[in-house]
Parts: structure tokens; C-alpha cells; sequence
């Protein structure tokens, strides 16, 4: 084996290491800017060489639908990893989620569908995390905003790919978190009073706040999360919804995110069908 | 430039971007086994040279701590990502979060400490789910359970890198999921009677459960947690708690594990201090 070979080869297994660490050290800091200074540090290397890294792990990212990885040139420069999903992605996963919630057994009493274990199982929450921030890709989000207890884990999917905090309010007012603000609602459903609480400390002033939660159906829970962002002089963002109810009306509850939507057929069934969230999420790609 | 260069070059780049989409590919399915005939036709490449990227891929894991690389040889062959944590990077982590804790202003009345912001944080929630489930690297779990609210991120961070369900337990009977099971159990601190409910769905028989909360107390939330493990005839591999509070006792509860442990001092302040991971968790490396 010939000296240059060796050379070579040792040359490629340096780089192909430092790919693999990047990749994983980018996807592990969603929307963070890792300057090429870090990376020239870790891997011992000239900057030059993970500027050219980088181009790879961008034009990887971009090709397999990873996300964005955006490059600030520059002795400051460095980059930063931006996920979103492409559509027909997004379209595949979805049917696959719709066909599972039509399944008939999932049907409870009262009009609801089982879906705790979707809402539930790692896999599909990345998935529909990706998706929900895939909307948000170019808007400044300083929070996520939820309320106990089953929106929780598809807003924490969400914060998660948009590495901001996730702030979740409650409907007890059983809460050791010292100072709350608390606002009533009408519940949209029931017409009946209800309150949410968050911990003062838990929301900073003047944040941009996405809402994300499962289900909207009455409309009251989003007007409850909305009072909540006044109180504490914060800008909404967004709402995203897994599903969203029968009686939901874009008119009456503003703009918002549906993943789903659940109607009521006439024989008692529910069907469940794609939300709007190929018009609002892709819909500058039709 | 020589057409050996140029060639050169474009096998170089073609391994690049195997190895960065194929960790990201791997990252995003903790505990699966990719078949090898999987990435080679998502490639175009051949199985001895998937072979080769898969394993820079693994020695790339091992040498950063990001996690083992099982490869399954053969031609019905693959690889299987299993994260954890080394325990230098848990350990300067956790040191980190319990000086933040340790901060004064955290203090709440009834002797709370607020970290509602630290189970909150995506980054913090990466690191403190990789360091839950290191312990379990070698053993078999079905599903992670918690109980509602403040349990449910870190009980997620932990379901999403063993890629196993997260199922949720509630206080409220206000589930619309539903035939579901309920225990009662006696609260460790205040001695009352309450009960958790879950959902008759969420948990198969004979699955083996592990318990991820916020908070270790009075060990009521767990005796009950573990009442509902035996009504579904699972198994328990363990639980582990973010922080264990002052009247903990593990010969009481169990054999539980705790990342932080908070002790009333005489002058009435909190002290915050290292749990028992480190005996727990990195044991054996001692």
C-alpha cells in the first residue's frame, strides 16, 4: 500500500468522522448558530475544511428533507440547522395517521376518537413536530404554549424542533410554582366557566408564543390560551391543532393550524379527514 | 485535474452524504434495526460499502458519546442505534442544572423550589433523557408511564430516545380515552387518600414499564404508579425521578433513582444536591 494511500485514507476517515459528529451535534441544536470556530476547535481542523463540511451537511439536508442549514459566511460566520419537512413527506405521514384514527374501534362514547397512543408513541410525535414548525420556519417563536394535559406531548414535540421553552398552563389551580395569573373562559362546548393558570415566572414579557395543542373543538381553550398572552403582554404567533372538532370555525376562532378534522356522520360515526394544514403550512408551495 | 481526481472526488462526496443522512436517519429511530438492504437501496450503493459507513458511523458514536452502534452482521444484517450518555457529560450537565437550582430566588413558599423552566427547556430535556435511560441500555422496556402534569417532558425525553410509548396517568377522572383502570393509594406527604386513573388502552398486558416523574416525595405517586402497573400484570424495570425530596427514603420506596436531591436546611433554605444517579446510573463504571 502506497504512502498516499494511507495519507488518503486517513484524510477521508477524518472528515467522514467529523460528518457524522456534526450532523448529530446540528440536529441535537435546532435554530442555534454554531460558529465555524467550534467546529474548526473540536475537530482540530482548518475552518476552511469545515466550511466545506458544511456544504455537504447543507446540500445532505436539503436533498433528503432533513431541514435547512443555514450558513453565515465570515470569520463569525458559522451555521445553523433549521428543520422543517417537505409536503409529500408530511401528505405520506398523514394518511398514514388518518387511515389508523378512522379505524371504527377507536370510536368512544360521546363523540371521541381514541388517540392517546398517537399522541403518545416517539416516532409520530417527531414527525408531527416537523411538521407543525415547518409553518413557523421564518417567524421568531420565544415559547410554546399548551394546557394540561394531552396537548402536552405534541407541544413538546414542537418546542423541541424549535428549541424553545414549553410552557404549559393548567386547568387546577393545584400549582407549587409560586406567583400564577389566572384567567377565566367561556368553554366553547359547554358554555360552562373555566380558568387556566400558568406560573408567573414561566412566560417572559413581549415573547412571541406559538399555541399547540390537540384538540380545538368549542373554541374555548384557544380563547383561554389568548388571555393568557395578553396578560402577560406577549405576541401570538400561531395556533397549531392535532385535530380539530365538528363545530370549529375559522370565522369565530380566528386563524388557526389543524393537523385533522374530525365530522360527525349522520349514522353516528366519526370521520376523520386531513385538516387545513396543507393550505396553511405548504400552502405558498401550491 | 486528472480524471482519477475527479472521480475521486465524487466517490468522496457520495460517502459524505450517506454518512450524514444516514445518521440522521439512524438518530431519528432510537432501538431499530435498519436492515442493511434498507440503506443500500436508498443509496444505490452496495451492502459491503454501507458496511464500511456504518462503521465510521459507529466508531464516530462511540468515540463522541453519542451512543452504540449495534450492527447485526449477515446478510439479514443491519444497525441499531441505543443512546446514552457518558458519565463525564452527565455529570458536568447535572452540575450545571444544580447550580442553577441552588439559585436563590428559585425558593418557593412550602419549601418548593421552581424548575418548571428546567423541565421545560428542550436542550436540558435532550440531556436529562439521555442520562435516564443509560440505566436501561441493557434491558427491555415496553413503555414509559408518568403521571400528570409537571412529570410529563422528562418522561417524554425519555420515551423518545428508548422509542418506546409514553403513557400518561391522571389525577382528574375527566378522561375521554375510554373504558379506563383506577387505583387508590395514600399520599406519602399529606396523607390522603387520592387516585390515578389511566386509560385501558394505552398499556398491554405484560408490557415492562418504566416510571419517569418530576418528583420523588412522600413515595405516594410512585406506590401508585406501581398499583397501576400490577393491574395491567406489567413488569416494573425501574423508575427514575428528576429530583428526590427531603423524606425520601429508598429502603420505603423502592429502588428508585434521582438526579437531584433537595434537603431542607436548618435556616429554612433548600440545598440541592447531586442524587443517587451517579451510584445508579454510572455504577458499574466505577
Amino acid at each position: 500500500m502506497s504512502a498516499n494511500k494511507l495519507r488518503g485514507e486517513s484524510m477521508k476517515i477524518k472528515r467522514s468522522e467529523r460528518l457524522v459528529d456534526m450532523t448529530d451535534y446540528l440536529l441535537n441544536r435546532p435554530h442555534t448558530l454554531i460558529p465555524l470556530t467550534f467546529f474548526a476547535k473540536r475537530y482540530d481542523s482548518a475552518k476552511s475544511s469545515i466550511s466545506e463540511d458544511l456544504t455537504i451537511v447543507k446540500k445532505t439536508f436539503q436533498e433528503r428533507g432533513i431541514g435547512l442549514v443555514e450558513t453565515v459566511p465570515g470569520a463569525s460566520g458559522g451555521a445553523k440547522y433549521i428543520p422543517y419537512i417537505l409536503k409529500e413527506a408530511a401528505d405520506e405521514f398523514m394518511s398514514e395517521v388518518i387511515e389508523i384514527l378512522n379505524n371504527s374501534q377507536r370510536l368512544l362514547p360521546g363523540g371521541y376518537v381514541y388517540m392517546s397512543d398517537i399522541l403518545g408513541d416517539p416516532e409520530k410525535l417527531r414527525f408531527l413536530g416537523r411538521i407543525i414548525v415547518t409553518q413557523y420556519l421564518n417567524q421568531r417563536v420565544d415559547a410554546v404554549l399548551t394546557v394540561a394535559t394531552r396537548g402536552i406531548p405534541i407541544a413538546q414535540a414542537a418546542s423541541s424542533y424549535l428549541n424553545v421553552p414549553l410552557v404549559i398552563a393548567r386547568h387546577d389551580s393545584n400549582i407549587t410554582e409560586g406567583s400564577t395569573v389566572s384567567v377565566n373562559y367561556v368553554s366553547g362546548s359547554s358554555k360552562k366557566i373555566k380558568r387556566m393558570t400558568i406560573s408567573k415566572r414561566s412566560l417572559a414579557e413581549n415573547s412571541n408564543v406559538l399555541i399547540v395543542d390537540d384538540f380545538i373543538h368549542g373554541g374555548g381553550t384557544i380563547n383561554g390560551l389568548t388571555s393568557l398572552i395578553e396578560e402577560f403582554n406577549c405576541n401570538l404567533v400561531g395556533s397549531t391543532f392535532f385535530a380539530e372538532g365538528a363545530y370549529s370555525n375559522s370565522q369565530e376562532f380566528g386563524n388557526y393550524t389543524s393537523l385533522v378534522k374530525m365530522e360527525n356522520e349522520p349514522d353516528g360515526d366519526m370521520r376523520i379527514t386531513k385538516g387545513n394544514y396543507d393550505e396553511k403550512i405548504f400552502g405558498s408551495a401550491k
